[in-house]
C-alpha cells in the first residue's frame, strides 16, 4: 500500500448521523519532520463523545468543519521516525484519526509494550478502564460482598466497573436498555444480574433485585435513573459520580432528583464527582494492574469489533445506536 | 419552694403556637425511687423540632397530647440519689422537661463538670455543637485559608460552623434571613462576611462575596440556597449535608437544584450527608475540645436566653418566628 487512505467528513449530519456523511479518499503518506514519527494505525476506537464535533455552534468542541479526516484515538506502529525518543516498529496511542497514516511529534505519545492485543489501550487499559478503575476503587471504595449497581453497564466504563467489582468479591448489577444486552452483561461481562431501565416495572425490579439495597451506585447517566438508585442505597453508601449520559443530549438539563440533600443526610450518602485526570500520576501502576488480571483471564474487557476503516462510519452510527456492549473497536491492520 | 412548677401543654395549635398553648401548674415535687435521683432543673434549651411533637398525625414524633409537661432537654443538679452512681450535686444533662423537679434512672445520665456555665451543655457542648465540630472538621476537612460557606449561619449548629472555622484559619461567609442578623453574625459570631438570602439580589451578592469560590459549603437548608451554593464552589470542595430547613415544612419536598450530578462531576465536589450519633465515641474527646476553646476565649458560644420557667412558651414562641441568634436557652434557677 503506497497510498494514505482516509476517512473524511464529507458533510454535517441534519439528524441522525449517516454513513453518508462520510467518504473515503486516498492520499500520499506524509513525510516526517524534525523529531516526528510516521505512525502506521492498527486499531482505533469509536467513541460516542465524538458525535458532538459534529453539532453546530452549540457544541464545546468548537465549530465543525466539513472535509477533514475524522478524529479519534488509536493504537499506531512507528513506521519512521526523526525521534531519538521512538523507533521503527514500537507501539503508540495516539490521535490517529480514521486514516492509515498519521505523522506525530514523538515528543508526548504514550510507547506501549506488545504483551496484550494492543486494542486493550483503547479499552481496558485506556481512558474508560481507568476511569472505571479509579472511580470504582478511589471513589466507591468496595468492601467485599459490596452490592454495585452499575448504570449504562454494557457502555466502555460500565462494563469494566462490573468486572472489576467481582474481581473484589461484590455483588453486581448492570443497567442497560435492552433485555438482549441485559442477558449480554450477565454472560459475557459476569453481572450477577442485569436490569433494563425501559421495562414498565424497572423500579419494581431495581428494588427485587437489591433487595439489601445498594452500597456503591457507579452513576453514568444521572437523571431518573440515579432518583430510583437513591432510594435503595444502604446507610454509609457511596455514589460515584461519573457522567450524566442522560443529560448530553439537551442544552435545557432538568432538575435533580427529589431527596437531595435529604437521602444524603438520613443515609449518611457520600455522593461524590470525580475526573480521570487528576489520577494522572497512578495511571502507570493502574494499567500495570488491568493488564495483569487481563494476562491471568481474571479480567476480560469486551471489545466490539468491527473490521477495515471503510467500516469506521458504520460502526459510529451503530453505537450511537446504542448497538455496542464494551469498547467500539475499529482493526484497520493487523 | 416546696413545690414542682411545670408547664403544660393546655391546647394544640390551630395554625402559628403561642403562649397560650401553654399553662403553668404547680404539682408536689416527685420522690426517686430505686435506682432513681431527684432532679433540680437549673436550664432548659427550646429547640425548633420540638414544634413537630404538636403537630396533628402527620408528626414523626407521634400523636400530640395535650396535659402533659412540655418535653425537652435541661441541665439539672442532684437533689437526692438512690443511685451509687451520682451524688447530689452532680450536675447532668437530661430530659428535664420544663419543670423544676424531674426524676430519672440514674443509668444513661450524662454527668457534666462545672468548670464552663452548664448551659453550654445544651448548645455548644451539646448535640447542636457536636453537628457543627464533625460536620465541619470531619466531612467538610477544612484546611487554613478555606472559604467556608454555612446557611442557617445564626442557628445553634451554623453560628458554632463559622466559630470553629475561624479556630481553623478559614475565611467564613454566613447565609441568615435578615440584616440585622447579617450584622450580628460578623459582630458577635465573627463571620468575615455575611448575606440575607431575602436580598433581592442574593445571588449576585453570593457571587461577589465568594470571589474566590467556595471549598466548603455546610448546608443546613437544602432548596434554592443550595442550588446557588453548588455554582460557586470550586474544583475538588466538599457540601457538608448537615440538614434540609427548607424541606422540613412541606410534606411534598421539591426537586433537588439542577446540575447535580453534573456540576459534582465536572468539579470533583463531594457531597456527603452525617448524622451526628456516627460519631458517638469521639464525643468526649470533641467536648473537651471544644471547652478548651471556650475557656481560653477562641470560642464563644453565644445562647440566646430568657429567664424563668415561666417565660418558656414566649421563648419557643419567638425562636419559631426566627428571632434567636445562636442556642435558645431558658434559666430556671442558677
Amino acid at each position: 500500500m503506497a497510498e494514505n487512505r482516509q476517512v473524511l467528513i464529507d458533510s454535517l449530519p441534519e439528524d441522525k448521523l449517516s454513513e453518508s456523511n462520510y467518504r473515503l479518499e486516498t492520499t500520499p503518506i506524509p513525510e516526517p519532520g524534525k523529531d516526528e514519527v510516521l505512525c502506521r494505525t492498527l486499531v482505533i476506537t469509536v467513541a460516542a463523545g465524538s458525535r458532538a464535533g459534529l453539532q453546530g455552534s452549540a457544541s464545546y468542541a468548537g465549530g465543525p468543519n466539513v472535509n477533514v479526516v475524522m478524529g479519534g484515538t488509536g493504537v499506531a506502529r512507528v513506521e519512521k521516525s526523526n525521534s531519538a525518543i521512538l523507533s521503527p516498529g514500537d507501539l503508540v496511542v495516539c490521535g490517529t484519526g480514521w486514516q492509515d497514516y498519521s505523522v506525530h511529534n514523538a515528543d508526548g505519545l504514550l510507547k506501549i509494550s506488545d504483551d496484550v492485543d494492543p486494542a486493550h489501550y483503547l479499552g481496558a487499559l485506556g481512558t474508560n478502564g481507568l476511569t472505571a478503575y479509579f472511580g470504582l476503587l478511589d471513589v466507591g471504595e468496595p468492601n467485599e460482598g459490596s452490592t454495585v449497581l452499575v448504570s449504562a453497564a454494557a457502555g466502555s466504563v460500565g462494563h469494566m466497573v462490573g468486572q472489576i467489582a467481582n474481581i473484589k468479591g461484590c455483588q453486581t448489577v448492570g443497567i442497560t436498555s435492552t433485555p438482549e444486552k441485559c442477558q449480554q452483561l450477565q454472560a459475557k461481562v459476569g453481572f450477577d444480574a442485569a436490569l433494563s431501565y425501559r421495562s414498565e416495572d424497572f423500579r419494581g425490579e431495581l428494588k427485587d433485585t437489591c433487595a439489601n439495597g445498594v452500597d456503591i451506585y457507579f452513576d453514568n447517566t444521572g437523571g431518573d435513573i440515579l432518583g430510583m438508585a437513591l432510594r435503595r442505597m444502604n446507610v454509609h453508601s457511596r455514589i460515584v459520580c461519573c457522567g450524566v449520559v442522560s443529560q448530553y443530549d439537551t442544552s435545557n438539563p432538568g432538575a435533580a432528583p427529589t431527596g437531595i440533600p435529604g437521602l444524603l443526610v438520613n443515609k449518611r450518602i457520600r455522593m461524590e464527582g470525580f475526573l480521570i485526570f487528576d489520577y494522572a500520576s497512578q495511571f502507570e501502576t493502574a494499567r500495570e494492574e488491568i493488564k495483569g488480571w487481563i494476562k491471568s483471564g481474571t479480567l476480560t474487557p469486551l471489545n466490539d469489533e468491527f473490521d477495515g476503516l471503510d467500516k469506521a462510519p458504520a460502526a459510529f452510527v451503530d453505537l450511537l445506536a446504542g448497538g455496542n456492549i464494551g469498547t467500539r473497536i475499529v482493526r484497520i491492520e493487523d
